[in-house]
């Protein structure tokens, strides 16, 4: 039996375990800088929890968990042999795996209220599982790194967030836009121009400007049913272009009639004004066209993109209005980012930018020549482990060759080797596999030298 | 709708994360000190790897994924109304969650073979899940902490883990008796009083001598089918007490007959005496009553018991031989141990040994007085972020008992205040919450002061 591993799943090896905890542990200590404490929710929730959350499609894409014992219990044979999949789903299965981080902490935020200290400030490194077709650089099983602020409505949340983005990519040394948009804004444009149940139609088509032109976009607002009078009124929006503020008038002229849009107008402001006063490594810009989340977000949306690499968006995140209201606790506001782990360390690894110490293991590798000389070794090991460095012995005293091409393969940049004149002095051998150098050290020698 | 989450499961909070980090972070230091190498292995395997592993009550343990779609396909009638809950499982679901890391990692040493390299040292930090009857101290999903080596039989290994044992708790500041024990001594004695297939029966009666005495373990095995002149004979091992060569010496004698207790005896001598050569913080026991694992392990068998909290044991491990001969890879002895989180967790707490740093996370908040003096303080608060200091600001000028109290139930240890005064002169009013001091710091003195 040739073993094998389910579809869009992973194993990780060495090197890439290294360069993963490389991106979380970068991740996780700028969250921590900026004060958000981390939780951890359990991989199964109740179907109930998850159902409904995601959508239609969402649904079919959870993985559901047989319960244990009987699970016919309960199903009468008319509805075993209806076969409808769908509906016995949940006959079948009460948990299911968990879908992304956000329903979760809601359920979270809602379940522990009473502990929990308002405006809340938490991060959350987890895997989740969608039952997706898998593809190229899609898996059925991903992390997600999100970190949220919830009972608090202030827009110096949205600044901090954006120095967050800003500050992990700048330890990560990817250079990156961070795009803004806001839910009102878009809102206020579709009421501006009489068409409030057309807003999403209506971001979808300004995207499509570099792809089709403006003959195109007009075409496609036309034929999603906007009256010619609309579409002439929103020109200035489809061509928008500019500095932040440049934009900001237009888009202020085309929605003045609304209060809502103006709102949105004023937010973007608030947050660009006080952007422009921290010292940000990255740009941020308006971007009218970014439509993620828009049945959810009420205020900010960002996305961030990598300047230097072809990939889709590497972070994201906004402001939503109402997150607990589906488990019954209103009026909670929030604002989150996530940033997708997978995604960037496709961008680190095509741009090379993983520090040297991420990859290597242990830094040293003790040859073993016999029995004396490996008891030797072992003290010399202990001493270097109470040093903080890691350290390994060669189990047996095999052919000199065999153990070479061991350190090679495990890629340790020192080997130390105590024959019989280094045992009659108590010394090790220390070999900069490099340079090719050598040097004859005493213990705290050989500790200063690898420090 | 009150939302809850499965049982058996658990959410944890920010102080219960940072405590549990502070395990997962010492282990795992530990771990790589020693040259063992991190992987990651997908959640789900597919239930072809995981069924008849665990006998055949770990396969009703094994939490079943329904296959996506219809999973009523290639299902007759007949089966369905048969309502065979065990058999269609497998019909129904492909996939399952991994009930242990050592099946995985079997896997995963088959399917990689060519890309490692041979001894393979490798730690795993994961969670499995069981569908155990939940009950105090028993999780639905709970983590392991495993370290393993295959492809050498040197005992080199078991010293390096016994080693890694003392290494972990003594990290963590408990004291413990590491015990340990020999399949092959075992073996032996069964085979030594002709009762070769009544190894464990013997092994489990042995252990009761504290609870029923030695005329209660005698006439245990009797009851077991052990004939009166075998009991006999196992009188010395019953009784067995002092120092480990003092016991390996009673042991000898009884088991002189066996090659393969010999052959544990000599195992056992070997690794006494090149642990007696290293410095190791906790003693290291002989103990014959050690039954864990007995259909798997194959050499030595490890138990770590706390000695100043009433729990199980605290961590195990052993030697095995055959680890991915079910993959059809046969031949790879290995040898490994296993850090049980949850118990250690508990150790901790019942002692109080978790290092102060653990708990706190923001170090420093900065009350909102209005928005000169936020903006003043952002500048001081990136100061601080770039100089690695965790810091935040409260979100609005909110009234000042509510910020200190929001500043209380974090546990931050300092809180910053910049009002009118500090504003005019550039500089922050920095409040040790413990001592009550206060002292007015510029952004440099600030940074020396927290550091």
């Amino acid at each position: 039996m040739k073993p094998s591993i389910p579809k869009g799943t992973r194993d990780f090896s060495p090197v890439e375990m290294a360069r993963r905890n490389y991106i979380f542990d970068t991740i996780r200590d700028v969250f921590r800088l900026y004060g958000y404490r981390q939780i951890e929710t359990p991989s199964m929730e109740n179907l109930s929890t998850l159902m409904g959350k995601y959508g239609e499609e969402g649904d079919k894409l959870l993985f559901k968990i047989q319960n244990s014992g009987d699970y016919f219990q309960g199903i009468t044979d008319e509805e075993l042999l209806s076969r409808n999949s769908l509906k016995l789903a949940s006959k079948f299965c009460e948990k299911g795996l968990r879908y992304d981080l956000t329903v979760p902490f809601a359920r979270f935020v809602v379940m522990h209220r009473e502990e929990l200290q308002f405006p809340f400030k938490r991060f959350q490194i987890q895997p989740v599982w969608r039952a997706d077709r898998p593809q190229k650089g899609r898996y059925r099983e991903f992390y997600q790194c999100d970190a949220d602020v919830v009972g608090s409505d202030s827009l110096f949340y949205e600044l901090e967030l954006i120095q967050m983005i800003d500050t992990v990519f700048s330890r990560f040394g990817v250079r990156v836009a961070i795009k803004m948009n806001n839910r009102k804004i878009l809102a206020g444009l579709a009421e501006s121009v009489d068409q409030a149940d057309r807003m999403t139609d209506i971001t979808v088509a300004i995207d499509k400007l570099d792809k089709i032109g403006l003959d195109g976009v007009n075409a496609e607002l036309l034929e999603k049913g906007l009256p010619q009078e609309a579409v002439d009124k929103l020109q200035p929006i489809i061509k928008l272009q500019g500095t932040n503020e440049e934009k900001l008038k237009v888009i202020e002229t085309v929605l003045s009639g609304s209060e809502t849009g103006l709102r949105g107008i004023e937010e973007c402001r608030y947050i660009l004004h006080k952007v422009s006063k921290t010292r940000l490594n990255n740009t941020l810009e308006l971007d009218l066209t970014l439509a993620r989340g828009l049945n959810y977000y009420t205020g900010a949306i960002f996305e961030v993109k990598a300047l230097d690499v072809e990939i889709g968006s590497i972070s994201g995140g906004g402001r939503y209005d109402n997150l607990t209201g589906i488990f019954g606790m209103p009026g909670v506001s929030g604002v989150g980012i996530s940033f997708g782990a997978d995604r960037i360390y496709d961008v680190l690894n095509q741009l090379n930018l993983y520090p040297e110490a991420t990859v290597s293991g242990t830094k040293v590798l003790f040859l073993n020549m016999g029995e004396a000389e490996a008891d030797f070794c072992m003290q010399v090991l202990s001493d270097l482990r109470n040093a903080g460095i890691s350290a390994e012995l060669y189990p047996d005293a095999a052919k000199m060759k065999k153990q070479m091409s061991y350190a090679n393969a495990l890629g340790v940049r020192y080997v130390a080797i105590v024959g019989g004149d280094e045992l009659a002095t108590g010394k090790v051998t220390l070999k900069d596999m490099e340079s090719g150098e050598q040097q004859l050290l005493t213990s705290e020698e050989l500790i200063s030298a690898l420090r």
